[in-house]
């Protein structure tokens, strides 16, 4: 059976669900609910096996409280990596959780490489038919261009192959990212130049919604910028970081979308899953109700992106 | 007790030991010898855990054959990640036997994110005292610096702490690392500006040798940029890969070294553990003394070199 393309999947599920929300699944212990990490080192005091049953419990209460009004979930796998073998475990089966909660999941890894070693990692994290473990396989990944078209190129086919998806890094959404980003290379920025490469890697995969499998990643907190390469990239799918704990705010991100509300999807890390810490939640959800918060957290994002991005406000 | 400066433990060890050769332990099943592989599966078939056990078996035979002469061992993550949980226990199981023998361990992950996800992969990779699992604990890292500041500094930082060492990639060993490494900005290409940032991030953290812990990823397959990027840059150790099987040789690599034969550890994978496939170690021994044609390989690459370089031929 054809795999389903990728670009024209995510979209049905934006029109479907009314959302172009990304929960990002970040799991810090510190800053989840403290019963939930009690509950899990009882007995046996805080280590990685401990932490990573924390990191499942919490991921899961997350998923069924998002499930049906985000799109994806987005699963930094530092924040698993931190934890070695346990933390991994959990980064396994959350992914497992999402999907069967119906959830695209975009694994966050900005994994990059020469060829035949950037075809290892789309093994792990996209699949094959090779007999590589299954553990890390997801619907989309993040990649980093440094090594040009040899080290991006083995992702995209084997995304190609498996009706998945890759975000390729254009414009960070961090302070110093214009320290490399926005060096002037012949006249223009080197994201410029990244927006060019990108549109061509992805050239030879347009789904029918006009979008192609290989996306870019796009930070909220340049928003000028978002502009500018949505009107120079039109096949390109945008996943945006850097909304609410980074800055970013619904009027920075609108212009990453086109004119039907689509080519783009939005992710919140912090600013969701530990919305139990934050006015105006945390006055209203305690960190017993954590869930309740993420959900309510969830959807005003949902409803504020879905209001403004229709709108054109 | 206060730990000792990464690069003078390196270029100590490239002393005793007259030797600049890094082994880079990339596992792949298709090319190792098949007794290894056959004993492994004996009984379970191909499985992740029973390619993880033909790797960590095949891995150690490396180790053993080599200890005494190669400096370092660099462990390219790609190929354990790509066999998912089990996968990563073997590299972990890997790290671990080359410590117990003596050797310095580079963890190849070209890891990279905003700086609150950076210093996350910094805890996983080069330890902190927060509790993160020590699983892949290594002595040096390759870091990706497309972030600028915020995506290095996080790693340079938890390295000065632990007695470790960063080697932030600047010009990498690939065909297409010209497309985004060679262009021109300002007036120069890329990879110059990201030197002057490399030895900016590295300026506070020079050892006695003359060398920061904060070293560069330099390629063997330009070698009139490696005599460039060694002149101006005298205080950052290079890690050299694209030996061998990448195309570079002796020759090549000579102008990355410093007058005393210091500066710089010289990286070769395939050409080495796999050598009782080629000439003219595959005459000489079959794929049952595949530890004595790595040992043969690698001795005549730190013979090769260690002459080459004290005689600057």
């Amino acid at each position: 059976m054809k795999k389903k393309h990728f670009s024209d999947r995510l979209f049905a599920e934006v029109e479907a669900k009314k959302s172009h929300v990304v929960v990002g699944l970040d799991p810090r212990p510190e800053l989840m609910p403290l019963p939930v990490v009690e509950e899990a080192c009882r007995g046996g005091g805080s280590n990685p096996a401990s932490i990573a049953r924390a990191i499942i419990n919490f991921n899961g209460g997350v998923i069924d409280a998002v499930a049906d009004i985000a799109v994806a979930v987005k699963c930094q796998i530092a924040f698993y990596e931190r934890y070695g073998i346990e933390g991994l475990k959990a980064y396994s089966q959350t992914i497992r959780m999402a999907k069967e909660s119906g959830l695209i999941v975009i694994g966050d890894v900005k994994r990059n490489d020469i060829g035949s070693t950037a075809d290892a990692y789309a093994l792990a994290h996209l699949g094959g038919n090779d007999g590589a473990a299954a553990d890390f396989h997801v619907d989309a990944l993040t990649v980093n261009p440094l090594f040009g078209a040899d080290g991006v190129l083995p992702f995209v086919k084997r995304a190609a192959k498996n009706g998945c998806g890759v975000f390729i890094l254009l414009s960070t959404s961090n302070a110093t990212s214009g320290q490399v980003q926005e060096l002037i290379c012949n006249g223009r920025p080197l994201y410029s130049h990244l927006a060019d490469l990108i549109g061509e890697w992805g050239g030879d995969y347009v789904g029918e919604r006009g979008y192609s499998i290989a996306g870019a990643v796009v930070g909220a907190t340049f928003p000028g910028r978002l502009e500018s390469l949505r009107s120079v990239m039109p096949h390109t799918p945008f996943l945006i970081p850097g909304f609410g704990a980074q800055g970013g705010g619904v009027a920075d991100v609108t212009a990453g979308f086109d004119r039907r509300g689509l080519g783009a999807v939005v992710n919140s890390s912090r600013g969701l899953i530990y919305a139990f810490r934050n006015e105006p939640y945390a006055g209203k959800y305690g960190e017993g109700a954590y869930k309740d918060a993420v959900r309510a957290a969830t959807e005003d994002m949902r409803t504020g992106l879905w209001r403004c991005v229709r709108n054109r406000c």
